[in-house]
């Protein structure tokens, strides 16, 4: 299948945009759910990036995703909203949701905004960038489908369940993306095709107990015949699993009984997906000059990054670091593709008339 | 030392009432600071509970706390409030954050107060469930003592940092309360006293390196010699420390760098802890209407409750629900006290002249 080829973003965008123009979607909607997904690709997050294209190519042709923005805002106040997604593609819903939860921010301090009736909107941490850059604190989750078992269950019930949070610093923001759960699918799959034994604590079986065979996992997930992955914190209450369970379930709460969404255990139906976001932004400068927050940010992250180190290693990370570097590089060097990943977006090119980058 | 004993809710907050009155608390600000202990020994959090009775009269006795509340309102918008907590009780302080923080939800729809110059306030949870009762979601965080290392770091520089996170639902409410470390360090002390190896994966030693010897992590935590608990995810990327360490971060940033106080590691000076506290207070109304929000969290958390239990188990709780369960059969039955706890409150008692509970 060929090597690893790198893209640049250019290319790349507007290989995405077409695909979403042919499939009916406009212009400038079609830009956004491209800018979406290319931040992904760009941060290193590329389980959430161009390699879902097919996915939404997919969804909209079954109409569980509608190519016109359908959404619509069914209450608001000063501070808070209620978005209808309408079917609409997440990202294209999810930037509405931040927009408007900003809006509200700015003229108000705060602004929060749940979402219902959505679909997939890619990385949890695209939106509360928005926030970050408009001097905001972003807060941004939304629920999935079901993959995540509740500690003592067996069942996967939960979503992977994002959680973002940026706050501005001088320099790079703080910028924490992260599902609950203890992995995402993607790791068990690494494990699958390299036919190795995933570390215990990170799945279940269908009998709800711990195993190290990833195909056995992916296999009972897709049938949903039981067993699935773990939260953060793992298996029991041992290493503090019921944590990552309750991060999870308050997404679940959030994103679906507050707006009247489904929870993961039921989205993705027949004709919708009706996935629930949650969003957050407060007016950093409310509280203190932002430029203040700013340093004093910044300060507590270089005293945390500049610490003593453990012993084989020489480094400390801030969350939203490593992303940034990555994404500095991937702007001048191309963003790195699998020989799987390109294979399937010629296909969804093909298939549509839209030639691969050059 | 003789055996636990039972000591019902009214005569133990008596009891902690006159500690603080004899220490130069105003009644109603006694009762406050009590009232938050003792909601920690109902609902089994006793590490939080009257065990650490001796540590407030200490700190007033120090005057690294001051027995007047002297807090004030440094800034505050519609929507938004910055407190100094001027030394105050922590839990004198909190309180005044989560109301100032519901007033605004109350008339604004949202309420975010961000607190300085603090003392350690209890349980998080505490103020969650204030706002649970007035029909909001709530939010706690507070910063702490530098007890947690971070991914690949091997000093003690984060708090154990606790969120909660408070949603209303039918019957009881949904509530978090969560330390972002693993475990707490009284589950150290615990295999310490014990003289028993404890797990891998929860604390580090000087060098950064996981060990299971409690004592030495102990130790070193007081002597601050380097080593320290895990961050929820344990050590190092593999269980995804990285993200406990991320929320950790969070609320380091939410609690200090927001509001002006300092972070962990610089927590506890001389002359004053200055902890910070943040607060959120979102009015579940602004959406939907309570009655069906709560109605939906409660299918939600029913259907996660019910779900196909693990081999081995028979039961899926939802957060919240073991502390309810224990508070009840507590206000029947009396507060279950170690000998330990009921030497040091009594020793207490006669140090300040307050006569132990019958």
């Amino acid at each position: 299948m060929g090597d690893e080829v790198r893209v640049g973003k250019e290319a790349l965008t507007q290989f995405c945009v077409t695909v979403f123009e042919k499939l009916g979607v406009p212009k400038g909607d079609a830009g956004t759910a491209t800018d979406v997904l290319v931040a992904a690709d760009l941060r290193d997050k590329g389980s959430h990036g161009v390699a879902r294209l097919p996915r939404y190519v997919d969804g909209l042709k079954k109409g569980i995703m509608v190519p016109k923005d359908q959404s619509h805002v069914v209450k608001e106040t000063a501070t808070t909203g209620l978005i209808d997604g309408g079917k609409s593609l997440g990202q294209v819903v999810g930037k509405r949701g931040m927009e408007l939860a900003l809006q509200k921010a700015k003229a108000s301090g705060v602004g929060f905004v749940a979402v219902r009736n959505s679909n997939h909107y890619g990385i949890a941490g695209y939106y509360t960038l928005m926030a970050v850059e408009r001097g905001c604190i972003g807060f941004s989750v939304t629920n999935t489908a079901p993959l995540v078992v509740a500690t003592f269950g067996r069942d996967a019930v939960l979503g992977t369940n994002p959680v973002s949070l940026a706050i501005p610093a001088e320099g790079e923001p703080f910028l924490l993306d992260m599902a609950t759960s203890v992995v995402p699918r993607g790791k068990l799959e690494v494990f699958d095709r390299q036919g190795k034994p995933m570390p215990m604590g990170w799945a279940v079986n269908a009998r709800g107990q711990g195993t190290a065979n990833a195909r056995e996992v992916l296999d009972n997930l897709k049938a949903r015949t039981g067993g699935g992955i773990l939260p953060l914190g793992g298996e029991g209450e041992e290493y503090s699993g019921h944590k990552g369970y309750g991060l999870a379930l308050a997404v679940e709460l959030l994103c679906a009984a507050v707006s009247g969404a489904s929870f993961s255990l039921k989205t993705y139906g027949e004709e919708r997906a009706d996935i629930g976001h949650f969003f957050g932004a407060i007016d950093v400068s409310s509280f203190r000059p932002l430029a203040d927050v700013k340093k004093d940010a910044r300060g507590i992250l270089d005293q945390i990054r500049g610490g003593p180190k453990a012993e084989g290693h020489d480094r400390i990370y801030v969350h939203g670091e490593k992303g940034f570097a990555a994404e500095r590089e991937r702007l001048k060097n191309g963003i790195p593709l699998g020989p799987k990943v390109v294979e399937n977006l010629k296909k969804v090119g093909t298939e549509l008339g839209v030639p691969w980058v050059a």
